[in-house]
């Protein structure tokens, strides 16, 4: 049973500790630009780490749930890489975002390309569960109404 | 196994597909707006779409914990039925919120019902798991004392 | 089954009734001090209850994903009572947080820490899995090869 749920938590316990980085990045950029809570408003500088962090965040709950289900459903390998490859994305945004605006784009695009492919995973391992599912039970049906 | 979670399964993502459309909604105000990142604040309409996204993935893991703690020890079907009305009054709140704050009101108590009746439903399911493993052990400790 | 996921269940269910006593904190604060929807911004008494709420929403699902982890991994009642622990330092976090922006910081600090402490049980717990796994396959194979 673990076994095919060891890779998911090893790949999300790396995702909380990418989270627990930005988090210290924001408190680290709240001392240097002189941005105490509750504010959250400051120089720009400022505010693109605390965005980066923020945005992030949004999406950690969201990750989470589709690399879970593609890996249970679809395949756990499958989805374990996928989830390395957007930890790296994010890593790639946090940084862009703290230099400029616009270094956020490449990272953002390649993070929401990755995001639904784990989609497409999920939605096709829960297809192919109902799939088998029904014609299971078809089988079932047939022979016993002849 | 995958029987007793494949419908939660299948919420969840419906969950993130709706959460993936409202980021492009806010992506698009931002646009329509020209409220460019790290900024959050601009017109009225611009900040509502802001808001209504970021009320929406506030709740998003709050939502998906008790959508699954209630499929698994209360009743799958039921949560899952639950889980869709969820997601239904959040489409509602996005757009009514987007139209005005006023309109964001109905479909937030709705929802509010809908996450309560979860609650309730995972409580239940906990508290007749731990009462009947109470009754287990009680069940087989009366005799050994005999 | 069940039994060794009930009390990480039952922790989450409490960590969301925390969420939701939080948000209803939120709502009282807006009516009280007179900021509706969507503005975010007014006196420091409103943006501490609104920045309180935001930063325990933001750690929630990190707080979940660990406590679950943990749980499963290296042993569910020692993650329950970290899990406790955590939703108590947070309960002081919001109320400290509420009176001055100085009092969020001795409950930060402490929930901080149990979730180091939970990361910390969460990685020796996949560890000792893969290595357990690894050397099963290694005596596995020395037979075979002999
Ligand atoms: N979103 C947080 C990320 C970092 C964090 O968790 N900071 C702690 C220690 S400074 C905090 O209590 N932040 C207050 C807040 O989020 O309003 C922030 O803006 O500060
Ligand atoms: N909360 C996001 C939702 C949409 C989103 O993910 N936007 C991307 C592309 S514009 C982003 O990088 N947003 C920057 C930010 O959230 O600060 C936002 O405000 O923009
Ligand atoms: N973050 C929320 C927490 C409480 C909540 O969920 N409030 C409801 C009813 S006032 C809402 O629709 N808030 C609008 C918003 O979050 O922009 C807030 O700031 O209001």
């Amino acid at each position: 049973m673990l076994d095919q749920i060891a890779l998911l938590a090893a790949v999300t316990v790396l995702g909380v500790l990418e989270q627990a980085y930005f988090a210290l990045q924001v408190i680290y950029a709240r001392r240097k630009y002189k941005v105490s809570p509750p504010d959250t408003a400051g120089p720009p500088e400022f505010e693109r780490v605390f965005r980066a962090q923020a945005n992030c965040s949004e999406y950690f709950p969201i990750f989470v749930s589709v690399l879970w289900v593609a890996g249970i459903f679809f395949q756990q390998g499958v989805a374990a890489v996928c989830g390395l490859l957007y930890l790296y994305a994010r890593y790639q945004y946090f940084q862009g975002y703290t230099l400029s605006a616009h270094g956020r784009l490449g990272p953002m695009y390649f993070s929401a390309k990755v995001l639904w492919i784990l989609i497409g995973l999920s939605m096709a391992g829960l297809l192919v569960h109902f799939l088998s599912l029904s014609s299971f039970v078809w089988r079932m049906e047939i022979p016993s109404k002849l």
